[in-house]
Order: structure tokens, then C-alpha cells, then sequence
């Protein structure tokens, strides 16, 4: 019997990634179609960017190294795009299908083992290495690219751990957050207090061979009034598909999000009021920067909540797919906590909606011109 | 000066709806494009499901009674789908553009006249029309005709409001939830000591002229394992992209969401067991449903958060599109929460997502053939 | 057995219709999206467009008259665009579906009856209806659309009949025609020799009781250098497209077409030179304005082979769905020749081809600033 | 400036090519989306269809021996489809940007020199590399992994160069023809006769330093009744699109094609007859197995016309991009007739049309089920 394939692995409308590659095949990679030509084009920021998402760079992270090189496929000449499809690759070198053996009689709890094997009618070790944290890094690269375009308009994206597991969150000012400030801390926190506590929630799970579950913020300024589509293209509609479909992350808000729900109307609302650079601003920013789904020009800023990862040292009592009870257990060393790993990966879908946002918005015909 | 035109009218792949029409045009509607030929089609139902979205139904909603009679315009014959493009065509009676001259001066504070000028070059009454709740008709239309293709598969989505501002959730058991349970509520909220307490949130907020928000939960039942593709198109990730559009939403969690970001592996895995029925299941349900993306074939249940509406009867304090201080006051009555209302629009995006995983699922060449 | 439906009932990317309706059913549509907002709207236009393609204006047509007359449903106000999706409606005046009883036991020769039924399971009186030549209906209105828009960027489109049957062709200045001089020809051929022949051809194809084919010539002025994408969107891929889809379309070629197929390069090659106005040019044109899929600025030509109607009034011999043999004649009377009719879905098609490109080609980010 | 990057390099919708690099770069590629998963895949095969589609095979072509071979990044394991994208890669051996220094000064008559340069402002060794025909490697490589489906539904594609210049056409029975046959000939085309005619008109071209057009006849056997869908996805459609994609190619007809347009109803329409497995088929096949843009069961037979290639070995009288006339000559050999490695991309084109539809088609619910 054959099953159908994904027909998902492209995302963005005018600005567009597909993503390719399995943890345990030869490689994984991104096509970015839609770029503009004549783009400056810096490879060692996407390694860079890559970097930032590897395991192996703190205490708090496992420490299989991957030390993933990108090499560029296509769509680059003399440092910049062609506006040709860019293909970024980075080679798998340490594929050990062995350590995942188990997985072929029973499936891992709240892995995607049993749902790729009803979706695909194939064991995890194959299409389930597009449900691998290693698929994320065609994302980063294509982040990256994205990045180096969205800085022609003044943008920048910055995100961080925000909390991890029951600890109080960071109180930082949105605005002046910078990734040097962020990497600062091993956990990526850049609340110095928030910060210690995070770093003991994760070795207490480490301790417990348990992991623990955190939420990332993020924020965008010097994004211009109008970006986002109405409708279905919704600015945070396009975010929050983004989030979700980062591995692990079960929640998304923007502005005031979920405590909205519990607000009244005259305490969320956003007053108006003039700017000093004579553009209209809000007071408050409950919208977080985003009203009927299209940018109004303050910081936009959301959170995605990531559950613990399901890879843990503990013996779980489950069943295989006989439905035989059985004791699992996983072997080797694993991540406690994904939430630092996952930052660069937040960054990267971030800047992806927003490129996309921002050709869409150049389509003016006969802009400038009278009519 | 030309602006670029909305791109994103359009909602899905397999199944896929366009909406149009704004609040102050002739009428509001929906093309369905890719449902499947001879499908049993009950106009009935349609408009069943467009009279659970109108205003007007109790003391809690406004009352402005809309009426809203749909009309097929294509894709049907002697009560079944033709599979060719299904329009839906609603009219609009109630035409008052003079309620709304103010915005021409002033944006409304947290309302989407700002973005829209910002992005459309023109003011709210006009583009600013698909930002009123009005399109959300051609959304419910939509949903009603995925709901009769769902039913084909056995799956049944119910919609309600579990809380409404600080008041404490409903306390449900999520499969047994049924529209006529819902609808038995005013507020939609089935757990009558929670819909009690919801009630009372509302009366508050109307007395005070003011608006207050909510959170509404959506249960699916009867969905096969292997719904949903991975990476972008991961069914919680469509789900909170539907979410999102819809207008006021601003949060999105599936399965244990936001808690889980707070807990342990140890307590957020689902274990496997064999169910009754020979098929694997898991003994909790922290994934909500969902797994790398793809459904487990437990109940999928999300919750979407929506804020309070922007448009309360108290003066506010805001200025004009010259910037100018002013007093800003609606006039007219008005929806002091819109979460009873947001329940049949949860639903039919919710049925529009599955509708399509349904068909992208289908795609098996060469099925029950031995290879 | 519920069948496959419709995926294809959208055409275009950036400037996008999607056509509804069955020629027996209440009415037929288009939905308009990613027009620009402001845009001059005239209705009278799209009407005058839709009587060119109307049955019943000469004596070589049909008489059936239809006097179809378009409604907007959304996205404009006040004579402009609102760039929100512009839904354009013709009602279905005469229905009969009696005259199509026949199709029910034996399908019509070189009609869609046994496709559709092969594909839908349903017999042609109802899927069937999107095959008729009343489902081009919407592509005109659309077209009329994007001709509006085309008109910004100084780009027009004429198409006409240059032969039928085996007439010689129309001899003339492509540059010159217009749609005046067209349609000064009951037959829409603005080469009165040929037109003369043309008719001939006709009149004798109507006393037979047969019908004739024909082939349109269109010409786009005005395009400037840089439309179309390359790879997969080539220009003249997207204009092949869209002929094909024309009912009873069977050829397409640009420039020299088939004859560069029997030509060497030193004949077919377009030298450069200088053109007056500073830019380069071409010396001939065999490449039809197109070079690599990208447009040259010079004229755009292309040619569309459309069969003879399949309806006759002759008898056929035939089988039923049974497979016995039978005697087909068709009741009524019918186009002898659908190529004057043809020649404002030519141009409508070929229009929002080029509105496509043209928006496609705004996506300049940070236009005329130096880098 | 940046000028707007190619939104198209993608091809199909429910079985999809992503086509990236250029011929001057690291090397191109292919990343093949909704490819059923449990697939037997053959690489070998892949290779195979690249060996056919390379240069210097014989006398005919050009002697530079490219001699690409494919590897595979992602998406196979153990000889079978994931299910995932397949991305497949051909490393570029020979890269001689000297040799087309000529360009940076004056385009070359009818190639994409000057369109490119126009579209994004870049001269064409770097842009202009994906209109090299060695962008169709991508294109062949994805073709054979569609062949790979296609076996399953038991349809077959072959193409052959029916002619080349102002020679007569090959005259075949066109269900009969196969790889090998077209193969045994080293122009291609399987009427020895006709070959020999097409191996002078190449020979002449050859010697007068020319090149010389011709035309591909493609076939599809084994298609069932009801593939390709109405409206703007019609089979024929997107078989235009397809050939009009590839590089050179002007025209294209199916079936009776321009013929058609020349004759009566009466003569070009297929009347039907039960056929010896008790389903319907036709006494004729004007309609090239394709009526309402849906497959009819019968043999699909379409042509493509390319024209001569732009590059020959003769003094060309042109200007450079200044205005300034001068003499163009190419130097190195080059082909003087492209057609007999045409053949291949044609087929994968095709296949890639029908594999899209083949998928397409096998979107039914609850198929068998009675309803």
C-alpha cells in the first residue's frame, strides 16, 4: 500500500522555504524561492545562526556534537542572491539508526512514532526523522536569509526564554533586548534573576532524569504600520501556524493573549496618541503591535508555550504496539529542557512570516505616482 | 496611489473557502472549492449554523437583528454537491455607513481602522469592513459544509465558552459535550454553576458599559490517527492559524498548552495502552489530541482566547488622525462580550482544518492493493 | 460514492479569480482577489465585456439571446476598489434543462458528458454545466478586472479571428488593431478580405448543418521589459495555460511558434538595436515579445487553435451509455462557429495573465534607494 | 536595489517540483514534495533519465560531456519513498564563467541575456544560469520519481522528434512506440525514414555553422477516464504550461491541435463505440484523449515545437547593451539541434503532469462505500 506524502514542507506565500531531510538519511537542507536578487548574502551568519540552534553549548544542552556546516547549493554569486532558489545543505554526519532500535516494537510516549506509523504506515526511524528537532535547521537557515532582508527595512527580531517550568518569568523591557544580551546567559535568559531560576528548574529536572517545559518571548520592532494580510493571512494568524509548528510547542499568544480573556475592554484597549516622529502611536501595546490582524507600528511581541521534551531518562510504564505492557526507557544523554535551543528556531519562523509580510506589502503598482 | 489587494481570502488546500464581501457592501459570502461531488447537501443546516453566529439571540448579545438568509448560488442539484466551486451568498440589509462617520476623523482604539489605512490607504468603513465580525458569515457557511463531509468520517466538533473574564473555568467532561448542551446555556457555556458565574461576568461588564473577554474550548471526536501533515502543516498549527484569524482572538493552546510549559516530561507524556477496541491508546491526553502534528485518534480539545471587544460604551481618552486630543465614545448598542457569539465561529474553522486534513489524507494511490 | 471534487476552479497568484456556477444552475460568478485597492472601478466596462462574449450578436452566433447582466457583490465602493475581494454575479435567466435530457442515456461525441461523469460519477447536466461555455461568464468579468488595472501600467490587449477553417489568414499590422476595428467585423476579423473569406467559411459550415474551427490571434502592447517569471512561470507558459483552458481550445504558440520549428536559427534569432527611445530593441520578432519566459518590451503575439464546436445539427452516429448503437442529433440551434465569441475570453484570459505578472513584478523592496 | 526574487520554481500541487541551482553554481537540483510514501525508488532509473538527457551522447549534440551523476539528501531509505520531500542533487563538474564574458557587454540575440537582466538587474551568467538548459536536470530527476508512481496506475510516456526543419514527419503507430525503439535512433525518432531525413537537416545545419527547430510527439498510455480537472487545472492546461516551460519551446497542440481549427465538427468530432472490455471508448481520437480538459481513456497524444537554439556558429549583426553595433559570434560547439535531448524533459514533464492528477483523483471519501 502506498500512503500519501507531506504536502507541507513549503511554508511562506512571496517568501518561501521548503524544507528537506531526514535526521537519519544523508542530510538536511532548505530551498528559500522568492528572495530578491542582488541581496547581500553572508554565509557565515547563517552558520552563525545554526550555531545558536545546536545542542552541545552549555552544561544545560545534551552534548552530542553536531557542528553542522551549511554549504550553499545554488543561488549565490560573489556574496549576493541571484534571486534564483537558494539551497542551503548541511550534511548529517553521525547517523546511528542503532540507538533508536526500540522504537521499531513500541512506540515512544508523546513521541510522533505512532502517528507518522498511522499516517505513513512506516516506523519513527524513517519519516519520523522529519518530526526530529534536526529538521529545524533548514528553518534556521532560512530564517537567516530572511534576517538579511528584513534588515533592508529596519527590522529586527529578537526572542528569549522567558520562564522554564514553575518559575516566576523575566521582567525585561521588550525593546532593548539583543541577542548578545540574550546569549549572555547559558539558558538564554537575558533577566539575570528569572535567569538563576531557570538555570535550577533545569537541574533539578536533570537531577530527576525528568525535563521541563518553558515559554519563549519574542519581539519584533521597526515593523511598519500596514504588514499582515487581513483575514486568513492575519500577521499573528501566520505567527501562531509558525509556532505551532515548531516541534514541542503547544500554545501561542500575542499582546495581552490569554489574560485579555480574563480583562475588560477598557483596560485592553489601546488609546492613540501622537508620536514625536508624527506618526499615530498607542499607549499600550495589549495588541502587541498587531490590530485586525495587520502591523500598527508598535513592537509586535508574542509567546510560545514548549512542553517538556518526551525524551526522558525515567523508566515509563507503556505498551507496544502489540499491546503488550512494557517498562521504556531511553538511553543516552538528553536534553533537560529544549527552551534555550528552541530560541533561534522562534527567531528564524518570526523572520520568515515577516519577509513574507513585507514583499507581499510591496506590491503597490504606480506607487508615488499621482492618479 | 495603488495599494496592494488582500492575498488571503482564501483558507485551505484540499477543502478550501474565499470569502468576501464587507459589512457596508451589498453582502457577505463564500465559495467552497474542492468539497466532493454527491455529498448530501441541507441548506437548512447552513442557515441553522449562521443563526447560532447572529447578534439579537438573548439579553447578552446586542440587538441588532440581522436576518440573515442564505442563498445557494452554485455547486449544488437536487440536494447534493455537483463537486463544482459551492457559493453562498448572504445580503446584506442593514446598510448604515452615518453610524460610523466618526472614524473618518479618528482611528478607533483597538479596532483595526488604523492597520487598514495604514495598509489600504483608505478609511475604516471601506476595507475596514472585512475586519467586522459580518465576514465571519461566509466562515460559518463554510464550516457548515465541511461539517456534512465530516460527518461522512464519523468526526463531530463541539464549541463552548469556558470561562468569560476572572471567573473559573467550566468544568466538563469534553466528549460528552453536544450543541443542544451548549445551546441550552445563553452564554453557550454547558456547566451551569460556570455559566452562572459567566452570566454575572457579562451583566457586570454591561452595567459598567463596559466589554469583557473570554476563552472558548473546542473538542473534536471520531478523528482517525494520521490527520495532519508534518512539519507546516501540522494540524495543531493549522488549528491555531484558523484560531487566529478569527477577529479578537489572541491566544491559542492545544492539549495541556500553556500548563505544560510550566510542568515535567514525567507528568506530560501520554502513555500508551491497548483500548477495547484493539487500537493503541494513551491513558492521558497532554498532547490534546495531537502528535508531531498529526492526530493519535484521541479528542482533540484546544482552547482559544479571545480579548474583549474594542467597541464599550464609556468615553475614552484617544486623538484623531491629526492627532488632536479627544474624547472618543461609541454610540449605539453593542456586544458587552462576543465569546457566545465566537462559539459557532470556533467550530466551523475548526471543521474547515479538519475538513481539509480529511481530504489530504485520502490521497492513496493503489490502497488495500498488495505491493 | 462521494467524488473528488474541484481544485482548479482558481487561476493566477497574485491577481487571482476563482469562477463559480453551472450554466443550469441560479447564476454564474468570479471572485476577484489581491486587486489593488483604489483602482478606478467602472461596471459599465465589465458589462460591455461581458456582451462581447454574449451569444445572439450576429447573424454567426446562436441567437439565444442572454442579456446577461452583472452585479457587484463586494469590493468596490464609490467607483474604487477596496482591495478586498470583488465578487461579480450573472443570474441564470433561462434554464431548460429539458433541452439536455438526451445526455442522460448517451453521452454528446467530443463533449465533456463522459469525462465529467468519469470523474464525478454524475451525468453532464449538472458537473457537466462547468464545461459549458457559460462558465467563462466570470473569466470575462474577471478579465475586465485586470484590464482596468492593466491600463496603469499602459498595456493593452486586443485579440481577433485570423481564420477559419481553411481560409488563408488575416494579414495586418498587429500594433494597429484595436477593438474598434475588430468589431466593425460581424465576424471580429479586422482584415475585411480575410473577414470575407471567413464568413464564407461560416455560412457554408451553417448550410451544412456543421460547425467550423478557427483560430484567434492576440497582440499586448505597452508590457515592459521584465514580466514573467522564470523556471515554471514563464510567461508564455502561463499564457498556454490559460488558452488551454479555454473550452474547445486544442493549440497555442508565440512568436513564430510552429514554423520556428521548421526554421533554422540564423532566420529566427531577434537581432538587437536601438531603439529611439534609448532602449534596446529587437529587429524582428520571432520570439513573440517573450525571451526565457521574460517579457523583451517588444509586442506580445501568440496564436489559439479553437476545434470546431461539437454540437452540430447533423445527425451522429454513436452509443448510449450502454454501448448501443444510436442516431445522436442535437435539437435546437447552435453556434456554427464559436471563434467571434472567442475573442473576449481571449483577451480576458490574456489579462489576467499579464495583472498577474505585473503585480509579481512590483515586489521590489526598497525601490530606486541606493544599496 | 533589490529587485524581486522567482516565485515559480515550483511545478504541480498535489504531487510538486522544486527545481534550484544554476549552471554556473555549485551545481542543481531537485527537491520532489507529496511523493507517496512505501514507493519502490530506483535511483538508478534516475540516473538513467539524466544519461539520456545529457550532452554528447552522438554525433548530433554537443560533445561536452557533462556526465552528471545524482545523489540522493533525503527521502528514500532501503530502496523505498518516506513519504517526505526527495531532494536530489547533481554536482556541476565543469564551470567556465570565462567563456560567456561576452555577455557583460552585449546579450545575445534571442536568449534571456537581456530579460534577465531586465527582471532583476543581473547579467546573465548568474541569473540568467536557470535559463540554461541545465536547470532541466532538476525537471528529469523529478520526472523519473513521477514515472516511478505512474507504473503503479500502469500509464507509460513516450516522446520522440516526429520532426526537425522543413522535413516530413515521422509516421508511427503511436501506442506502439517505446523508449528503446525511440532510442535505436540517434535523432530520436523511431521512423527510420523520417530519421534519416532528420539526421540531414541536422547534418546541413551543422554544416552551414546553423541550428535547426523541430517537433517532440509525446504519447500516454494506460490513462483512465477522469484525470485532470475542469476549469483551469484541465489536463491539456497544464500539459501546455509544461511544455512551454522548457526551454525553446513555442508551441504546442493536442490531438487534432491547429488542424482543428481548420476543419468541420462533423469530421473532428470522435464518436463513441463500446469497446471489448465493456467501457466506452472512441472510434476517432481527435480530441488527443482529452474532452472538457478531463481524460477520456484514450491515448493522450500531444505535440511541442522548439525552436531552433539562439546559439549558432555564424557572425551575428547586433548591438551591445549601449547601443553600439557590432558582430556577435559564439565560440566553442554547440548543438545544432536540441530536439533529440528534448525528448526526456518532455517526458518528465508530462509525467509530472500526470502524476499531480493522478493524486489529484484519489481524493475520494469513503470510496466503495455505498452511500
Amino acid at each position: 500500500m502506498l500512503c500519501c506524502g507531506d504536502m507541507y514542507s513549503t511554508f511562506g506565500h512571496n517568501f518561501r522555504i521548503t524544507t528537506f531531510g531526514e535526521s537519519h538519511g544523508t542530510g538536511v537542507g532548505v530551498v528559500v524561492d522568492g528572495c530578491p536578487a542582488g541581496l547581500g548574502f553572508d554565509l557565515a551568519r547563517v552558520q552563525q545562526a545554526l550555531n545558536r540552534r545546536r545542542p552541545g553549548q552549555s552544561r544545560f544542552t545534551t552534548p552530542r556534537d553536531e557542528s553542522d556546516r551549511v554549504a550553499v547549493q545554488s543561488g549565490i554569486q560573489e556574496g549576493r542572491t541571484l534571486g534564483t532558489p537558494i539551497s542551503l545543505f548541511v550534511a548529517n554526519r553521525d547517523q546511528r539508526p542503532g540507538d533508536y532500535a526500540s522504537m521499531d516494537t513500541a512506540p515512544r510516549p508523546s513521541h510522533a512514532d505512532y502517528t507518522y506509523l498511522m499516517k505513513y504506515g512506516l516506523k519513527a526511524r524513517s519519516g519520523g526523522g522529519r518530526a526530529s528537532a534536526r529538521e529545524t535547521i533548514g528553518r534556521v537557515a532560512g530564517g537567516a536569509v530572511a534576517e538579511m532582508l528584513l534588515e533592508h527595512f529596519g527590522v529586527r527580531c529578537v526572542a528569549w526564554v522567558s520562564s522554564v517550568g514553575a518559575s516566576d518569568g523575566a521582567v525585561v523591557v521588550p525593546e532593548e533586548m539583543t541577542r548578545e544580551l540574550v546569549d549572555a546567559s547559558p539558558v538564554r535568559c537575558p533577566d539575570p534573576a528569572a535567569a538563576a531560576r531557570i538555570e535550577k528548574e533545569i537541574e533539578a529536572a536533570l537531577a530527576d532524569n525528568d525535563s521541563v517545559g518553558g515559554i519563549v518571548t519574542c519581539v519584533c520592532t521597526g515593523v511598519p504600520a500596514g504588514w499582515g494580510e487581513p483575514v486568513f493571512g492575519k500577521l499573528d494568524a501566520m505567527l501562531a501556524q509558525a509556532m505551532l509548528s515548531i516541534p514541542a510547542c503547544k500554545g501561542f499568544e500575542v499582546g495581552a493573549g490569554f489574560l485579555a480573556a480574563r480583562s475588560r475592554g477598557s483596560c485592553m484597549n489601546d488609546a492613540f496618541r501622537m508620536g514625536g516622529d508624527g506618526r499615530l502611536r498607542t499607549l499600550t501595546n495589549n495588541s502587541g503591535g498587531i490590530q485586525g490582524g495587520i502591523s500598527n507600528g508598535e513592537t509586535i511581541i508574542f509567546r510560545a508555550a514548549f512542553k517538556p521534551a518526551a525524551t526522558i531518562g525515567r523508566v515509563q510504564q507503556t505498551v507496544d504496539y502489540a499491546g503488550k505492557s512494557l517498562q521504556f526507557e531511553c538511553v543516552g544523554r538528553h536534553d533537560p529542557c529544549v527552551l534555550p535551543r528552541a530560541v533561534p528556531i522562534v527567531e528564524a519562523m518570526t523572520q520568515l512570516v515577516l519577509a513574507d509580510a513585507a514583499l507581499m506589502q510591496q506590491r503597490h503598482p504606480l506607487r508615488g505616482q499621482t492618479e
